[in-house]
């Protein structure tokens, strides 16, 4: 259990130094209790990729990925995040990073080449949301197995998508991430100006973060990209197979943000991860953004389906950059399921909407 | 509504005379109210190919089907099942099936060629479950669409499948359809011996019906068959396009029964139509029989994504030889819905399980 | 190499007994001379399962089978075809095979149960084509692995479809088929009544059986059924993984006859396996039989693809049943091949084309 | 017909102001003789979504795009490219690269808004290679259809993806695109030193621009990018249905360069279009440049089908600013085709091959 003394957030004022030029998300390392159930997961059912495993941690990557690693599973005392790492562009923005993070008063750390197994040197911080991120741009090369085929299972993962995380303050987390260049695609909005979630990204796809409403600082997951919707449906069979279909939380189904083909599962520590497909293009300066009404109810499933409670209230715990676990702080905005679900259902798929049916606050 | 004075189901005794040789599923004749409403589902959303329409009906068929129609849109005062018919094995199974069912003691007519438009010489029967079948073999032949791909949209039916039809009692209604000539191909069952449904089949795939326990006689659905999964998946998303969503029921998902990955909806009044994919050849004469545990989560979903309520209890009334809604008589048996969702959860995706998690009971 | 010295096919009269009642293509036996190359390519490739195997054989099947294997592949001097099996509805079906060939006055033979492991009591005889065909209808059971998707490779293979063989007298095989009670389903023949290939099933797909006109008795190749069209591209990149795409022969593709997705491989000993998915149900006595156009560009593929000269002219030799290659006899009506390509190119897309472009007669 | 008279081409040697700061590809205009039949293949067939037509032209775009056209296709005497256009970051970019081609030496010209419909203020190059180039930012904004898939055929385009062109000198036209700040994914060389193709980018995919070696300037082909590999083989599947599968010039099939799945078409005019998905993501400083070798039999199909000889020699004109057909200038490096292709045969699979089999030399 994770301390939820309420400290209230604060807005950040940004930085009169320039941000680190990040190019996209990279990679995370997630605190798992048992390595072999972890593994079980992630290699033997995800199909990831194993650079390289000792009896502490599996270094995991897609088959599209050349990098050392875009996953690390490593074991301890309770499970958490304990890193969500950015790449920059080159070695010269580590200097760029730290100067904008001290100057925004967090704390800051160098880290040698090699601190994390085949990282080059790194900048880590505790940043204004309170999660511990880390710059890099040095890594060690590995094969890309793109047309490795005769390795690709059936559910075969390509490259690391995205971030998603819990934070309370999600407009004031939307101008943290905007002032170190980020740009929106999405957001889910109501009448009233509450902003319950927002998709930020560097790479041009729809994020390489995203931000949702809810006690922070937590990890709401980390998604994969697969190549087609088939890869996706056969994780699912997969895990019908080996009788473990109560590790698919919710999907698969097409988001109405992102537009994506998704599934959420949960590993044996509970960290949730996303597998995805068929976003879009994102990287033209005036990509138009889109808004949902939090009240639309094909927003998070364009086919209606409902959201279970658990994607809404559990996240995974981050850790600081001494590995405690960060006290979480509770959302003061309406939650998006307070005012989406119930036996009210007031959420519709056409707008003027009023009936209920059975897709609206009947299942079970 | 439908007057649902209990009735108690009889065992029919089997007839001493042959049945009639039972080739398949072939059409089934559908009461709605709103024939526009119902085109711009099954035409402009489904795709099914328009035969010949009028002010009162629509003949439809799917794109692998040369006879006229394997499905009739008939506008009427209220929504039901008006009938569902087989194909025999040639002309002279007409008297074969009339003998039968006369030997039955059930109320037979002979229909002459065209009372039904496209389809020749037939016998109608009020079969003992209380279901409103024609049996024929004479039909009127149409082109064959299966490569007028320039005709087929992004999610094309290729043929009719099975029925689905809800009955009390299923041991005995099972009975009748194996004295027709049907074999089991999988059931869902308890400890106690109670017999939730059974699928019995013709045509070599898992099913031409389904006897879902229920209050019956009523028409559970009708399904078609696609020949890939992403054509069922575009229907939903075509649904979500028009703003529709709620018109998808359940799933998409991946059967444990049957195998199948199937999508359903519910037409514009009410009547449910499953998209169907990928069951197996059933064939040879000791194709083996599957029985699935009725508290085994994975047995209607495969991943265990849960079953709303309303596809356990809806269903569409059917209409005698007269054109008057039928009885419906209740299941006194355990009802699925009932052992196995709930407070107390007790379905498990492993034997053994005693946990719950968010996928049992904690739907919304 | 095999004798051709030509010995005139001689049309089978047919027997006035009955024929025994065939369900469907059963399995078939190849020999191979390197059975480490070939569990190479059928196992480590394609996927199957294997039931058994030892030094001397393997005994495979698909994911959707139960029966003990659709597929042994054997160690022997010479690549060839060894026998092709045909199930019968039940044991008695055995003595009433026997009487039907013993009256067609061809060599028969009862073979013992476990005289082939897996199989039951059978008839063994050398059809009036001159091939060695079994009967039988009792087999060990194994499990049916449909639903074990962990054990599902990207390109997983659902069940043994048919068999295609080379005939010299394509008109005189089908009345052979036709009166061991196989229907035509489509075929290919010119303006002057030559017939150059036909398709015959029992099971209601469109072919157990293919006749294609050329020297035989010859195996053609052999096709396993998958259920979506990404399996089969996987099997080509997979191939390309491996740096052996020289095995992928022709394809993939769209037949125009049977509109089944296809790709040709050779095995390691040449023998070609068909992979093939989307044909459609033809189980309706009245089922349309299509007639197609040797001159017609899109029969053989659909895209209008060319024909490799390989898959007309090379295929297997078959055995006798004392286990020596039969004598080919040559085909002495027109062959297919040669008059559809070549530098005239008088194929054709649409009926009275005379151009030619890149797609006739212009590829290298 | 076009004048061949050789001009050798020139290194152009690189400015030393800035140049402009390129997005990606962003739409092509091509000129065709006959509108209602490109009509019929760009909209009818390919359902390119037409954002304004009139007696002379068609303005295009596929179903993620937002800017007013990705595709212009304009009737005029011959067929021809008229432009390629890129966007650039913003409006400031214009100046930047009028600068640029000043320098560069080649003819500039200030467009002012709407001299293209829907494209506002833009610069016009006749570029080294002798390709007419635009640069704009400004567009007109449309509706972006991506969840419109009421609207979506069966075989939906999602984006343009890159623009291929023949140039002779390959290694210069690099020299030249990587001035203009594209980085190159792939090439295809030999052990000699002869560099056959290369692909450059700016969006992080395999390609905005590929360098095609041949004689130049000529477009090679324009792509749209699909989401999922089936949509492509419902174009051939479309294209078989209207009998125009001579449309179909070479795949579907499996790039080795890029990893793309792929399929070439040619429009009634014989413009080359490409249907593309599935390359991987290249936006990292340090994404690895793969080098294949010419010999390699798989790089242009992974499963070693063979290249037919119209898409090595054939290509499409291009205009000058003027409107009148540019010079063609022979290619005087070696070609792809002769090293490749013939009686000799001397492609490989794998390195060390010798041998020849029907996948080498023996296609018809």
């Amino acid at each position: 259990m994770t301390d939820t003394t309420p400290t209230p957030p604060t807005t950040p004022s940004l930085p009169t130094v320039p941000p680190p030029d990040v190019i996209r998300c990279a990679y995370a390392e997630l605190i798992v209790t048992d390595l072999a159930a972890a593994r079980a997961f992630y290699v033997d059912v995800l199909g990831l990729v194993v650079t390289h495993e000792d009896d502490h941690a599996l270094y995991l990557r897609a088959f599209e990925e050349y990098l050392h690693h875009s996953l690390i599973v490593r074991v301890g005392a309770v499970p958490a995040l304990s890193v969500l790492a950015y790449r920059v562009r080159s070695e010269a923005e580590l200097d760029v990073a730290e100067a904008y993070y001290r100057q925004l008063g967090v704390r800051v750390e160098r880290r040698p080449a090699g601190a994390t197994r085949g990282i080059g040197a790194a900048v880590r911080v505790e940043d204004p949301l309170g999660f511990p991120i880390e710059f890099f741009y040095t890594a060690e090369h590995t094969e890309r197995f793109t047309q490795r085929y005769d390795m690709h299972p059936a559910g075969a993962l390509a490259r690391l998508d995205h971030f998603n995380v819990n934070t309370p303050d999600v407009p004031a987390a939307r101008r943290y991430y905007e002032g170190l260049g980020f740009r929106v695609s999405e957001d889910i909005v109501d009448g009233d100006g509450t902003v319950y979630a927002a998709w930020l990204f560097r790479k041009p796809t729809v994020h390489d973060i995203a931000l949702t409403g809810g006690d922070g600082p937590r990890l709401h997951h980390i998604a994969f990209a697969a190549q087609e919707r088939h890869q996706i449906l056969h994780v699912c069979d997969h895990l019908g197979a080996l009788r473990q279909s109560d590790v698919i939380e919710r999907g698969p189904g097409r988001h109405g943000v992102s537009n994506a083909f998704y599934l959420y599962l949960r590993d044996p520590d509970g960290h949730r991860i996303e597998i995805y497909t068929h976003d879009y293009y994102t990287g033209d300066p005036d990509n138009p953004v889109i808004h949902w009404d939090v009240h639309d109810n094909q927003r998070r499933d364009w086919w209606g389906n409902p959201v279970v409670p658990s994607w809404y209230t559990e996240a995974s715990d981050v850790l600081d950059l001494d590995g405690r676990v960060q006290k979480v702080v509770p959302r003061t905005d309406s939650n998006e399921m307070d005012v989406t679900v119930g036996a009210d259902g007031f959420s519709y798929a056409r707008e003027g909407d009023t009936s209920t049916g059975f897709k609206l606050g009947t299942q079970i």
